[in-house]
């Protein structure tokens, strides 16, 4: 039997056109000659629809999307992602399910069993846990249908198991002949391997064909790569979707079948910094097309991190659809500039230059009563950012192009940027990037010959906000502070844990008090593109409020 | 017996501190007579603590410090909120526990059964539910311990419940002669008396007297509003403790038998606007005090949403630590400085008066070559609130005082406001009242005569920012905006379910539309006290990019 794996791109909420996506993907699979085509988890709603779920009229929209494209999927089964009402009192009001489509109407729904309610989700906030999941069938398989999460829970894997049950053992005890899973899985650097060991290991635990199917697109902070895949029974991989673009992957159960290869064909599943590159392209992408704008701006300070932003916007959309602008203030250096323009002309973006002097002599005069007696301090380093992210939303509200921000991860954790200054703008292009890993992209973008000037990636990063200022007058070397902010950010180490493996005590503890007091500028930030285990956003509550001791 | 209510005002993370008030609250019960000391749920953390939870050497440090308490206390049995860790594989790594600590020690520990995750609260991220609830013996009683969400399952109130067990039915099978509550239940208006009648509801069913202990505090967007209670057998309100203030109540279970009263006790819970005052001053009060700051800044336009945000400022710390800003521009009005500087007489704050007339000459000189052939639009409006905006960060730095965004709910519903402009600073104190109830706040404030200028009262709304510019050129009447917005926003209502209210079509379709879309707008909001059932902030989640059909 043939089956497609349809790894589409759907955009949160807009029902309609999603399911006008599915039915074609499922045309084209038909057409293709495949007896069943599998899609993402929530395929209608685009995950995550977050409170949109809370919205009666759109769960009932969202419930009869999926019975009119049941009635106009022809010739071929699907399994497609679905909200499904929960009618019980004293449970959550509904299930994430997959209904299984077949002659025009849904022939049973499947509902997901574990729930993830850490990092970036909160499906407890909407959904009942299903039940003991149910074989499907599907033509001529017994399809063993389970949702994302519910392949997650493997005690190979995870140090602390969050669920007791094991959905995928249970639909090969309920004698499943093909393990079908729907997903919407985000991108993490690092999480690919991991993805594919686990699906391999349930398929080689079964003996049992695998088909994964993942989201792939930007939504908000998160970007699914895609990357969809076939197991054969042995736990071999037999065929991957593309990373980071939608695809229509066609299998064979019958290539699927155990013993066909001697290897696991991973050798070729890589992951370097160009999978970086590719889902902050993507991610940066689609929230421009989905918001409805056409272009972006960024304001060019000749330094790494625009630098890198304007490269990853001028491949998001067209080139000239990218609008990069220099503000030099009296403390720019010449080379600034220069490296901005240099930039401009190799990516071949619009460029413009606006000098903020007369604006920062202007605020200086009205100020200047009332600071009198009071000595220079970070306040007048943030009127210069101030007025480049007023220009900056200036030229946005007039063109009607997206301001990016384009601030790293390692100084928004520890808070060396300006709240409404270099922080303006609607998206966070490399908010989730560490300073080291901005080089990394740089010299990437570089692999072909010199996009980002030598000299961006060669200078001393600095601020350039008071004479001779450097980054590292601050903060202690970005080698350094990254690892220090790995341990603590992402794997929420103590400072003790930090110390023990080897980091000055005194530079660890102004690192974290650093993190701890920055908190209000990050409840401000614009929505970072996540490409690490744990990102600030949604996936990283704290309160702004709070003692210490 | 005598029973003490300890309702305190904990900071989140300061263990050290929140240590020492449960000590000093459980001493003062004990020298008052008292034989069991209850306090708030998660007293030593502070509630909510968020991802602090998800720090293991923060958990560790929480739980030495409930065993330093247990250990300090003498004299007295006491209830304390805590954390407890979950050995169990396969489930949540914690609970939400009550500690019931006697000579020395903890004797017994009880957890949460039931756990809120839906608008702010998030706790299955955390949590791992109690099984049955277990009495515990406290002294002389045998106390039916439960924790906040656990009475709020109750049939009777609930439309649609989201638990099946009904913890404090459990707990009077298993015989308790006293029922406990330890909460943290946020102020949200209107929903004293539905938690008085809930616990009522509780004793008399029962036939139990019934312990209520709220925490109290602003912590972030939440305002805990105390109010902790005390029930008689037969329902009826024995005691109640200060409403955002902290209290040590002291109630003698003697006099909570049943039949000692004849009605209910509530005549006297009324709840007015002076409620949401009180719950905003408090809110300031602590946002500012736990944050570490010493006074605040208003940019003062004149206008009812600075002027009340500033009367609320003068209340929460002294007149004389508040600092009001007018910074007219060219479309002032001279009655919108006049209204400002008396404002400031009347309430006794710092003014300051700096024109943006220059700066704002400034840029536009800057941009009048990039926007040669462009009409004026809101770009202009915006930059001169995004001047505004910049110098008060720019005093905000200089000063180490915490600038407040003056913003109300309707405004940040419909979009009707400047990011990094009059949306600037730490906190948004009226970020979640409606235009009509700002209003309703200022004729409170006059109750004994002006402190709001009556022309601020009686002048058409208007944001100043281009010639004869009133609200209601771009809005319906606040009046009815106000209407549809609390429908669409806090009820979950639809376009067809408003108009079908009464609202006409094409109103109620373009402002659901402008909130849906102004949704960018709010991610980089400051800080909204809350103050109804859904505020914009951490209880509504709403993707940014997304489809409408």
């Amino acid at each position: 039997m043939k089956v497609a794996l349809a790894q589409i791109n759907p955009t949160i909420g807009a029902l309609a056109a999603n399911a006008r996506l599915i039915v074609d993907f499922a045309d084209r699979a038909a057409a293709m000659g495949a007896e069943l085509v599998v899609f993402p988890e929530l395929t209608i709603t685009g995950y995550p629809p977050r409170d949109l779920l809370l919205d009666d009229s759109f769960v009932s929209s969202s419930i009869e999307a999926v019975e009119t494209v049941a009635s106009q999927i022809r010739g071929i089964t699907a399994i497609v992602g679905c909200v499904e009402r929960n009618p019980a009192s004293g449970e959550r009001p509904l299930f994430n399910a997959a209904a299984v489509i077949s002659g025009g109407r849904i022939v049973s729904m499947h509902r997901k069993c574990l729930l993830p309610t850490y990092d970036v989700f909160d499906e407890d906030r909407y959904f009942q846990p299903g039940p003991q999941p149910r074989v499907a069938e599907c033509g001529a398989a017994r399809g063993g249908v389970s949702i994302c999460e519910d392949v997650w829970n493997s005690e190979r894997f995870r140090h602390h198991r969050r669920y007791a049950a094991d959905p995928i053992e249970q639909l090969a005890e309920a004698g499943a002949d093909v393990l079908v899973n729907l997903s919407a899985s985000p991108y993490v650097y690092g999480k690919k391997r991991l993805r594919l060991d686990i699906l391999a290991d349930h398929a080689r635990r079964r003996r049992l064909p695998l088909i994964y199917v993942n989201q792939v697109g930007g939504n908000d902070e998160l970007i699914f790569d895609g990357n969809s895949a076939a197991f054969r029974a042995d736990g071999s991989l037999a065929a991957m979707a593309a990373q980071c673009a939608e695809d229509l992957l066609i299998v064979d159960t019958a290539d699927l079948a155990e013993g066909k290869s001697g290897h696991d064909g991973f050798d070729s599943v890589r992951e370097d910094i160009s999978t970086i590159y590719d889902a902050l392209v993507l991610g940066t992408r689609d929230y421009l097309a989905k918001c409805g704008f056409s272009g972006a701006i960024i304001a060019l300070s000749g330094g790494i991190d625009s630098t890198v932003v304007a490269c990853i916007a001028a491949a998001a959309v067209e080139p000239e659809k990218v609008l990069g602008v220099a503000m030099p203030s009296r403390y720019s250096s010449e080379d600034s500039v220069i490296d901005a323009r240099k930039l401009a002309e190799n990516l071949g973006i619009r460029y413009e230059q606006i000098a903020i002097g007369r604006i920062h002599e202007a605020v200086e005069r009205e100020l200047s009563g009332i600071f009198e007696g009071y000595e220079p301090d970070v306040t007048e380093e943030n009127i210069q950012a101030r007025i480049r992210g007023m220009i900056g939303m200036a030229l946005s509200n007039k063109l009607g192009m997206l301001l990016l921000a384009t601030g790293n991860k390692s100084e928004a954790a520890v808070g060396y940027c300006t709240l409404y200054g270099d922080m303006c703008g609607g998206l966070a292009v490399i908010g989730d990037v560490p300073k080291t890993k901005v080089y990394e992209l740089a010299r990437f973008v570089n692999r072909d010959g010199e996009i980002v000037p030598d000299n961006c990636i060669t200078k001393p990063p600095s601020a350039e906000l008071r004479p001779g200022q450097l980054d590292q007058d601050s903060l202690p070397p970005y080698g350094q502070l990254d690892e220090i902010l790995r341990r603590y950010v992402e794997e929420c180490r103590s400072a003790e844990q930090i110390v023990s493996d080897g980091f000055d005590e005194a530079t660890v503890r102004d690192v974290l008090a650093k993190v701890d007091r920055s908190e209000y500028k990050r409840r401000q930030a614009a929505t970072m593109l996540k490409v690490t285990g744990r990102a600030f956003g949604t996936g990283r509550r704290m309160p702004i409020a709070r003692g210490y001791d």
